[in-house]
């Protein structure tokens, strides 16, 4: 434990995660803060700003990820990190991403108040979008990082209006950069520690401020396109229809079905997107889009509900007379945390007298691709009756401060060399 | 019939069809002409400019519906008329609506070469929004004419914007005139004829080049606001959910099964707009918004389906803990055209040695409407495959100008005095 005491901030941290929630495409107490819009450019300006007037260092790859370096003592070791993102999907909360993010900055911030010189660098990294909003894959800036997606594969995305990820990055001007670049080497970090909120109801009915995360669940994206036949809806009779809507009517009641049926207490299956074309009262619609969300902790079960899915998708398409395109977007692994991370943060909740347990994320997360980089973990503070991706998205600022307090002790315990302890 | 030879200038009308194609939001094929767009507001510009070289004179009413007249040698007796809209759903085609529309305006262009004098006035009228793409409710214009939607309730729509119909009707410069002035008295005209694609395959079928309207089907429309529990996909587990998408689906659904099982052979269902919020794929859907469009020949069967919907859509929103408001936006009689007219069509059928059919029209449009105020009949010339209301629809230049000639000849039989006959 650091031997100084260390006083968080909270009220200038309110004041920024308020301040950050003014950067939206949607009225309040919405936020929308999608990858690369004039919101999202505003706000990473914003934290820019913020991490200058703390006198860090920083840095942007060609992805859009951002770099703020406090210098170490040892220039040789690899830097601890901690950060989180700031996109936001259409009309969230203002807490999901930001705590981690200004939280973290925060942490450095406190830190330095409290006369703490790091031997190793600590850094703050605010990744690109977390959220699929755009792209309809999450994580793409730590993906890029951790190399499980490669510069090609990112280039090919599109966007609802068929932009690419490189024209859109010239917006936020990060595109001076090659895409090549942005992978980062095994080790590059001696250790990466995220603070977000729960994103469930655990610690709050457990009444428990902190919450140290084992695991992170495997997340899994499927794209289905379906293509039936329009026409007239007065003028078509029912028995010659090939309406692609009701095809994917079927396919989402089935997801539902799977996740229940297939799949263990554990599986959540949802599907987030649903679009149809032409969106006209009066036609029958030829076109729909699904995006299928998939997670499981189990990653044998949760693959065996993908190809449950996915069968069940052939034959309504197939009994319907639609053409189904069926892409699996992502599937990823799930992450375990480091147990020597896992123990660094529990002994500095003990040595804070703050209640704690271990717990897996449902959620995933940037630190489930920083984990395959680095040791990596999680610390999770309660969020009112678990809610988030809405309006009205709530964290106290007491736990926002405990969950501030543990990182940035966590932080000075992971940049100071072992004999200091 | 009009003892004169009668040319229908095909050329000259193929190619405005063309132009007029060219007035859309969407890329060709496809064609998109939402009311009260900038495509919409040129094309009608287009139509005006058009009829002002026909020597028509024009009269807009508050509602934008369009009205060119070449006045006739008595000027107390109520004018014929003809017409159709020239708006189409996103992604259509270049004939619904046009053929009549344009194909009118040519029919009295030929008149008017082959020397005839009208006794009574004819009119063409251009009827506004008779797509429900922005309101969700079709046939606006026609429907203001007969007084079948009140000045008020028109006030009170709103677009997915937002905006209201007055705000809108602004851009295209109609708003100088009071909407309570629309309507018009019954017995306004004389008789009214609309020319139109047949928006189904029983004229191809039967290789028929000329429908008579005996009747129109009476159409209804639905809209359901779902409200579940949104919530982040990964977190909320499957039991806990109130997922306002699968509320949706089930209900698109039991919409296609109460046509199929409730209704008869000529019932037709479709949810042609299904749309969610916030729409991002790991998120579960909080809201949905469905709208359906249900029709049959026989209104007391149509009610007993619609009840049916209601029914069910209330059952599956209480079992799944969603809220839902449902609104009937209209629920129109059929029409029963006049048989005096639909007599005077089969007449001039065989006087041009064209065969024919009476039959029904699946589809409804603004002769619904105008049904309620004069007598009303449609002529419907095949279109290919029976496609409508996609980029494909099509419908050959030769039928085009069969259908010019029978409305032709048509008008001056009902725009002379019978003594003349």
């Amino acid at each position: 434990m650091l031997n100084v005491s260390l006083h968080v901030d909270q009220p200038t941290l309110q004041r920024q995660i308020d301040e950050l929630a003014t950067y939206s495409e949607s009225s309040p107490p919405g936020v929308t803060r999608v990858l690369f819009s004039e919101a999202d450019v505003n706000a990473r300006q914003y934290l820019k700003d913020l991490c200058r007037d703390a006198a860090l260092s920083i840095r942007e790859d060609g992805a859009g990820n951002l770099f703020a370096r406090w210098s170490g003592t040892d220039a040789v070791l690899a830097p601890v990190a901690t950060g989180s993102h700031i996109d936001a999907i259409p009309n969230a909360g203002r807490y999901d991403g930001t705590v981690g993010a200004l939280g973290g900055l925060e942490a450095i911030r406190a830190l330095r108040r409290a006369g703490f010189q790091p031997v190793r660098a600590i850094e703050l990294i605010i990744f690109t979008s977390e959220e699929p909003t755009r792209f309809g894959i999450g994580c793409l800036g730590s993906r890029m990082l951790a190399g499980t997606i490669s510069a090609e594969a990112v280039e090919r995305l599109r966007d609802r209006e068929g932009r690419s990820f490189d024209q859109l990055r010239a917006l936020a001007g990060c595109d001076e950069q090659s895409l090549q670049n942005v992978k980062l080497s095994h080790g590059a970090y001696d250790a990466f520690l995220e603070l977000h909120i729960e994103q469930g109801a655990v610690l709050e009915r457990e009444n428990i401020p902190i919450g140290v995360v084992t695991a992170i669940a495997a997340p899994s994206t499927l794209r289905m396109e379906l293509t039936g036949v329009g026409g007239h809806a007065g003028a078509v009779l029912m028995p010659h229809r090939h309406d692609a809507l009701l095809a994917g009517a079927e396919i989402a009641l089935r997801v539902e079905q799977s996740a229940l049926k297939d799949g263990g207490p554990d599986t959540v299956a949802t599907t987030g997107i649903f679009r149809i074309e032409p969106d006209a009262v009066n036609s029958i619609p030829s076109k729909a889009r699904l995006e299928i969300d998939l997670r499981d902790t189990d990653v044998a079960r949760r693959d065996h509900v993908l190809k449950t899915i996915e069968a069940s998708a052939l034959e309504i398409c197939r009994r319907r007379g639609i053409d189904l395109s069926l892409e699996v977007l992502n599937a990823d692994p799930p992450a375990t945390c480091d147990s020597g991370l896992v123990g660094t943060v529990a002994e500095v909740c003990e040595a804070l007298g703050f209640r704690h347990r271990k717990m897996i994320s449902r959620a995933y997360h940037d630190s489930l691709f920083m984990a395959q980089i680095c040791p990596a973990s999680m610390i999770f503070i309660p969020c009112r009756n678990g809610v988030s991706h809405r309006p009205d998205e709530y964290a106290s600022p007491e736990h926002i401060a405990q969950g501030v307090e543990v990182l940035a002790h966590s932080l000075a315990r992971l940049s100071a060399t072992p004999e200091e302890f």
